[in-house]
């Protein structure tokens, strides 16, 4: 487990997450022991409240990038175990902030923390573990690689300031959804991905190829999630179906079936998610004209789009398992829909 | 100006600002112009919400505290700019965070800015400015430096939090609040101080000396900020007495009232802070029982104290206008009250 192995040829993608989980299975513990320890604090209530999210299952999956990415760069020292815990750090931290921020009542099927223990331990906890993350970047000693992740950290909170402006507008085009979502969410699964190769060492052709595959997997990623929102599969992941509806949240259903639809749907878009006033059938009404207009299929074929990216961003590399799992996780992420 | 002047002896301190001030003004408008360009984003909600804390006319003690230690131990760079803005803007998004926290409507006399723009905006703004200020000092490349303010970061967090679990506590002892306010104020001046030195790549005593320095005196400041918020001086400030009252904070001169009182005493301190039941005279009644008590002297005369330990913490400099000006803004800190 764990070790690098050559193919003679590109094996058939699964799209599934397996293979990737148990390449960095041995390393991922490693995570998992960092987090535990980095999330210690004699103050009570910040192991409490960052317990609550890293038993709350999440998919690990921007840790397991870092750590695949490295591996598959040949790296064989132990540093890209605590950068990938600074990784998932700084996403848990971007997590009790936006749910503070959308007024979040549940996370990943359980209660959010800001419900739990309020707005404020939310936002300070959410601190706490930005500032443990950077003394972990800071100990593993890569200015390269504190200048990718910082930069990340800057770019996801204006991605999440775009947002907010863009919060409930739904005059919103598909290009400016994409740099939301290309701030908000795909520039940590960029920095990620970037990591493994600037620890490992390798020439910059190949920061950039993971940088891009972590990118344009990050954007699939959110398309299908946004998708998901309106399907029923959403049920299935302990998430309700319409949450992204109730918040007013503009996503690419959104604008699409906005865009394709007529003065009557509009004003039925602009009622529910501008105005907010949504009645007991207009979930479902939202539903049928996003069928209608072939709004979901569009978003999953624009994410197909985005992962074809990050599939060809993963040609200058060997083919091995950790690229064939690389690989997988793309067609996983984009097959989650079904 | 700016420059370092060796003197014979130690001259008569001065209880003023105007010596740092003079000798760090070149650098400190540097300092305003990284602020400026760094607070910029397309996103314009961001520099609009940056600015109206920027321009809301802080003393920047602690950006002037890292160029004046820098200069003190001799350093000829230009690096202290970029880390002290960075230090500055650790502090912005503290201010941020903390006025979503403690729901406060005004900061240095004017209205906050979850106030005018949301607690949704002042979070993510917070979180934006975090991210440019460790973007800064990975560009000023001292992983010495990255540390120190790292940590910073991570215990500033940790402080809020234990205050925020200790608030409305009238249990709480002096010890209890002096590590609160060693963490959520005191770190922050630790490392303005330390970086300093680190930048002017000083030896190890000097590091320890201007981290000493930097401590003793933001424990002096904040014990000085919780006597000026009982006193009449306060409204000179652009700030209304009682604020900490009316929170229910448990500061300094509280500690001590409650300790000091009558069980009578003891039953109104825990009406009005632990239930918050607050009537029209209960602030006088409460400024009344301190003044019974001595608990704001006292309260004075600890901040005294720490400001003595950051007197001889500089002793180990020669005497210079830096170090002069460095002992004036201990003694300026002490006499806000008066």
């Amino acid at each position: 487990m764990g070790v690098v192995v050559p193919l003679k040829t590109a094996r058939e993608v699964q799209a599934s997450l397996e293979p990737l989980i148990g390449l960095v299975k041995d390393d991922m513990a490693g995570v998992n022991r960092i987090i535990l320890d980095k999330a210690k604090s004699d103050v009570e209530l910040i192991p409490e409240l960052a317990r609550h999210l890293i038993d709350s299952g999440g998919k690990r999956l921007r840790p397991m990038l870092t750590i695949a990415a490295a591996k598959m760069c040949g790296y064989k020292g132990e540093e890209h175990v605590r950068l990938a815990a600074s990784v998932e750090f700084m996403h848990t931290a971007t997590l009790l902030h936006d749910d503070v921020v959308d007024e979040s009542d549940l996370r990943r099927g359980k209660q959010s923390a800001r419900i739990l223990w309020g707005n404020e331990a939310s936002v300070l906890v959410g601190d706490f573990l930005l500032g443990q993350a950077f003394k972990m970047m800071v100990d593993v000693g890569s200015l390269d690689a504190l200048r990718v992740l910082s930069n990340a950290a800057a770019v996801i909170a204006e991605g999440e300031v775009m947002q907010l402006v863009a919060s409930k507008n739904t005059d919103t085009t598909e290009d400016e959804y994409l740099a939301v979502i290309d701030a908000k969410t795909a520039a940590l699964f960029a920095a990620a991905g970037e990591v493994g190769a600037i620890v490992a060492e390798r020439p910059r052709p190949e920061h950039a190829a993971l940088r891009s595959y972590g990118k344009n997997l990050g954007i699939a990623f959110q398309l299908v999630d946004d998708a998901l929102d309106y399907s029923g599969e959403q049920a299935k992941l302990g998430k309700s179906v319409g949450d992204d509806f109730r918040e007013g949240k503009i996503t690419l259903p959104v604008v699409l079936s906005y865009r394709r639809g007529s003065a009557e749907d509009r004003r039925f878009w602009n009622r529910a998610l501008q105005e907010g006033d949504i009645g007991a059938d207009d979930l479902e009404r939202a539903i049928s004209l996003m069928e209608k207009h072939g709004a979901i299929a569009d978003t999953i074929d624009r994410a197909r789009h985005y992962g074809a990216i990050a599939n060809d961003a993963l040609a200058i590399f060997p083919e091995t398992n950790y690229k064939a799992a690389l690989r997988d996780a793309i067609a996983f992420c984009i097959a989650r829909v079904y």
